[in-house]
């Protein structure tokens, strides 16, 4: 090793912590640098907190119009950059009580009266996450919406259906993207599942045992939003299950959508030629003009890793850690923040690509009728015609195509009297199947690729979505 | 290295695949080792299809009835142990087809008419984790059970509440339990909305495009229990992610169960000497009678780490892959067997433990005294009842701490007088909420410590889980 | 849901346990199940503890003579599949030392004199590592004699470079595959540091302490293969690094087999058609004789997925665990013997791929003359030959490539007063650089895709490897 | 739901991305956000390409001058905080390459020449690793020093030794502490096989296939510290295997602070009392004098969850990709970052830990001799002086604690007749080994609990440090 590179990377890195034990401690224990973004969350809390205490008589009147006032100037405050953040009040909570007292005097200190910074801070993170589960719902929504704009419109066209990358059968583009649609709602739904559960106010709970003061906490899980008030105050502090839940529903989600990303790649390959995307979402050389790199497909591709890097990192964390609060429970917000984000970004570059892809129809229509795609057609049409067994009509169908293969033609370019020398009893009416439109037409079981079947499934998705 | 150990390694390790190519791929594709596990689900499912098939005219009356009687038999063959498995035939579906057609000829042959192994390998996966869901939400059931029991048990046992593993407020073991219960509600509601959600037959979606066959979905959905069929059939051969579901469930429940598990292994430290547990779930020493190594709770500490392995594991799979089904999706099974199993495992230890320990009550007791346990009681009187703001009623208490402890005492051994010295206000009222009795009486707020309400909240569980 | 399919399940699912404590424990207790995978390793161990016991005067030397004819006659019984395995003794080493007491009596009884069940494990399980890593490490350089012989053979098989799975840059096959062989190459050498950094020998730590007894711990290292003792005793059981390392270094060389058949499976998808693969490790359909399924590098880019996921197991096991052993280490023994088995099947395949596929010459020609593909050569024409500063050449090679692509032919289709219109210096002497075998033969530079590097290359790996 | 509380949500959610298109992209496609971390690295790699450039001929020594002046000013200007950094060009590299041609003109446009982003990346990522773990080096042996000073401090420190947290037999705190230090000095030495490993500089790959200039990559790669160029081009941009590494090592350390860390959670716990923190480490409750909770050692413990999930993250983002560079591989950045950082921190903080706390040496000797601590010396006495095999002695003894159990005395404190009654050949000098002090000093052996050795390993230690 050159010593001159290794000392230069020491000399950079040693300082750091130098300062000694001071130094490394608010390092390490500060997290205002990240919870600030729970500003609004804390004021809101807060607010309903005094309302309560109010309400029931532990401060009164003036106190919470000072309280009320003295927390929206804050608040403007932070949105303008001009509140005084500092690390040696550690968080937010700490940060905008004190900024409080400062400003209004005693209603401030009495603030904090029945509550504890643990409630407080599960409070908090329950509030933020709620938020970003509503906000993330609607581009769900959004980007659902665009596939089943995009699946209406491309209801007939047809496209190879792949399996093990391999072509297998005609179905059409519209079919493909309504299944990402089945499977976004079902993350919505889970993203709603976890809402509904989490919808539990802890406010109250206090440091870990609840209180003796007089509060209602069904007044401020109303006032909040939440259904109601936990029913165990350890268990309100301790439990971070919902941001595991949160996370869990995210990283499902990020694995639809880097499989949706994994195709867009696919397809803007050259060699598939599929569809196009504009320079909105590529990036190019100077050089070579068909080289359009999909850098947004692939980074969303990618985000599946630092989404589920959150979940397990959290899991992680929460594993083996005893009744109530751990300061170890801090490692939640960062990632829980980071996945959010990540997310809302992902699904509006996939929404932004979902909606600037040029499918290229001709393309795709002779890519479909390749390979004898059809084969599958025909042996159905020998069992549900001919009545053959199924496993026989696979053997007919295996030396029909041999014969086509040998010949350089599709199967619908076989005479009738070819097929008639592997099976006598086959008729002119199997040419209905033969083709790339008519296999795609008679998939009509429910559920199906038939384009009859992709309309009326975008028509109801459309109206849900309404 | 030692030439020798090396090449005793080698021997032992190389020979496997020696046999060649076909070796190989048999060992890498063959799933027969694993699915048979889902040999029920299997024939299940056959059976349904095959009422179908009859009941829309693709096959006769004799052709189902022939099926359902060879189906029956293997099924009996299997669980005699005395089925033929066979490597060669890959997987438990063509085992049981092969089988069924050797034993019925023809009607065999026609049973896989309008499927195909993609949607029989889809249904077959789903209707496992299904029962592994009724399964397991049994167990969990039961587990809630027991610690009911024991939180009505011990609703008044007081016990130290812990922030930071360092005692903070009193508590008792009643509403410490009940914790526990909550969580394991959430498990449990979780398992149901995963369930919820899954419950759609994908029998019908044939290799991915559906079929031009006259099947009825609905009804072989039905016959199965499922709430209807699945929506588009590209999504129901390529989609697993029900089984991510099923696995982050899993993987939150047991970083619930390594929580508690953690805290058996500290209750049982002679230091903490909390609860003793028999020698059902400790392994001992000959020579030492007083260690009772808690293997059990180790255990249960240890599985989140392979639950939420198969979580990533599957998470890792699914990544990035285009649709319809690919052959890496064969790695499900096994993470998920495994997964289920192991809760399975871990739900009946930690049921079995939880009715097995006993307390210590004078220790605890003992323990939630110390430390002027009741220090937050004395400040939150302050503020009660003489009106002081809440930071200032702390700093009154603080000196009151201060003062017992130069004397050695605890709060309550403070007079009348040494606490007037401090605020002249205190009266003799305050004396009520210093002992550690007095103290977990009064957090009655909602889902605070109180008995009574640890009794309410243990009769509420009693009856949802009667 | 239907009652009649949960309660099947749940039947199935709850007789489990129902037996009682004592089936609880024993099934989450005994390890005898996968244990006894480390059989040839436990009596390595104890072999070389009786000699060293005899050498040091503890046993004597009928004892050790007894104690070797018994384990030699249990080794040959576990071979023969007749040794009678109990789940009541919980693991291998109990099984073993039990029947050896009853072969051989009193001298079975001195054979653990000294060492512990603690310190057995720790060794058990090194070994059985150490023998995998040389069976792994055998098979990593026959895998990389494999790609190496296969560069070697297509060292100037033009082929498309790509970047964001855009054809770039032509570049050659051999060179391609001599990428792998230096991910591989280093593969092989994290677990050749992995084993050089885990080679010592745990034997003699005791149960955590270290013994009373004038041990000879060097004596046995030697004989074990180690290279010395290990020099802390509560370390050499409560560790676990070695496993740790020994999943990391197989996942990340999972990672590199995954991306290698991620190739595998786009070349052989049909528009890209870049090499085939046969019936050996494919999976095909009796009616669609084109549909080549790459099910074994399908499910070889899937095994990263358990591989990591057992990794991520282990450390969220080990995470916070207190010194020094405790039961949960146990967990570490599937996952690393189903890592271990799981990569020695992952590079038996993908060696047997590598052999057994066929590029396509003519296609890969083709592709790699697509799209401009020599553009950069062209700019760096300009800049070596005219001296154009870099950024004043990419804008005159943009207008040269626009202009081609108007007039629809390649670069090399331009004529000479073509080109002088952009740039009048440019002279004959840049047809050289506009084929696709000038690109790939001009790049040069150490480490470029030139045929005679990559020739050059193949030779020092073929050296390296012999 | 509150429709309230969700269209708040939405509000703030929604806007973020409305600007459309270019927002998104930018968003989602710039790294300047982060990779600006890499200046340093950055302008070092363009300083060592210059004067291989002018060396071999390709720029000016005019040119090479004033790219060296330009660079150094932008350095100033970076570190001064004046630096113009601009989303719009993307990241790093080009930033600071555009300010070059802004300051020098024609010179700046000639420093890209035989050069690409893909290798300017791959070389500045392995360099700021690398730079990270001489860094981080340096962190572990001041940590190790740490820990050898207090373990030679309490060589002859009694305290119990633990499994399965239960107490087993006595140890010294010295020995204790010297454990980690193993931990941690294979830590090291993981990272410098790491280092060793990438040590290779990627610069000169070009985009992918090198190039055809006459460059010297050995020149380069000599004046950046590294042993020498990398083998193949496509292997240099395609590979991320030593952030894999980086990252696993890193991981596996985190998991021994984690367990170095709970300990200290533990060890400050007051039914333990094993050691003190001071204030500097700890927070407090201005009420609660006797809470210090552990806050520094919590997070510690909690901080491997961040760094596996950065490490499972990055193997997520790698599995399958194709070769050579695809956008994905930007996501390698944050991880690596954040785990270094973290690592840092976790570092600095656990060695202000260990030269901050204060072992309770009396609670440490009175928690070592509890519990029959001795047995294991009174049964290995047996065999050692009167040949009892080691199964029978162990009943022996068991039988000699019932009776000392029973009589509520110590070992020690049964008389010789007693002991006698259950062994007659028992001798006073039986008594040697029943003491804490004569059990940790016998147990000589090589890596033993015994003050001796524990002085010589630290000395060793000590050395080695030095």
């Amino acid at each position: 090793m050159s010593s001159h590179s290794r000392s230069q990377g020491n000399q950079q890195w040693g300082g750091r912590y130098s300062a000694g034990p001071s130094a490394i401690m608010e390092a390490i224990n500060a997290s205002i640098g990240f919870d600030r973004k729970m500003w609004r969350q804390d004021i809101r809390g807060s607010l309903a907190h005094a309302a309560m205490l109010r309400h029931v008589g532990i401060i009164s009147a003036d106190d919470e119009a000072a309280i009320r006032e003295g927390l929206s100037a804050i608040g403007q405050e932070i949105e303008a950059g001009e509140f005084p953040f500092s690390e040696a009040l550690e968080d937010i909570h700490m940060n905008i009580e004190a900024r409080l007292t400062e400003r209004v005097g005693e209603a401030g200190k009495r603030l904090h009266t029945a509550r504890s910074r643990n409630d407080q801070v599960a409070l908090d993170v329950r509030l933020w996450v709620r938020d970003a589960i509503d906000g993330l719902d609607g581009q769900l929504a959004d980007l659902m919406r665009a596939l089943t704009d995009r699946a209406d419109e491309h209801a007939a066209t047809v496209m190879p259906g792949f399996t093990h990358l391999q072509p297998a059968q005609p179905t059409t583009l519209g079919h493909h993207l309504l299944a990402y649609v089945e499977m976004l709602g079902r993350d919505r739904s889970r993203l709603g599942d976890c809402r509904a559960r989490m919808n539990e106010s802890p406010l109250g709970a206090a440091a870990l045992c609840g209180t003796g003061f007089n509060i209602d906490r069904h007044m401020t899980a109303a006032a909040l939003g939440f259904d109601g008030p936990t029913r165990n105050s350890l268990d309100s502090v301790a439990s971070r299950d919902f941001a595991l839940e949160f996370l869990s529903a995210l990283s499902i989600c990020a694995t639809h959508l880097s499989r949706f990303a994994e195709e867009i790649v696919l397809w803007t390959n050259p060699y598939f030629g599929f569809v196009k995307l504009s320079d909105a979402y590529t990036t190019g050389s100077s050089i070579m003009p068909q080289k359009r790199n999909p850098d947004a497909a692939e980074l969303v591709r990618a985000k599946v890793g630092r989404v589920s890097g959150a979940l397990i990192g959290l899991m992680t964390v929460m594993k083996g850690l005893p009744l109530t609060y751990g300061k170890d429970m801090q490692e939640d917000k960062e990632g829980i923040f980071d996945a959010a984000e990540t997310m809302a970004l992902a699904l509006a570059a996939t929404a932004g690509m979902v909606r600037d892809m040029k499918p290229d129809v001709t393309r795709l229509r002779e890519a479909a009728g390749a390979g004898f795609s059809t084969a599958t057609d025909l042996a159905d049409w020998l069992v549900r015609e001919l009545r053959l067994p199924f496993r026989d009509a696979h053997h007919v169908t295996g030396r029909l195509v041999a014969k086509a293969e040998a010949r350089g033609v599709d199967l619908s370019g076989l005479s009738l009297e070819e097929l008639q020398a592997e099976e006598p009893r086959i008729h002119s009416g199997i040419f209905h199947v033969l083709s790339v439109e008519a296999s795609v037409a008679s998939r009509t079981s429910y559920g199906g690729t038939a384009p009859v079947n992709v309309r009326r499934m975008a028509a109801e998705w459309r109206e849900r979505l309404a």
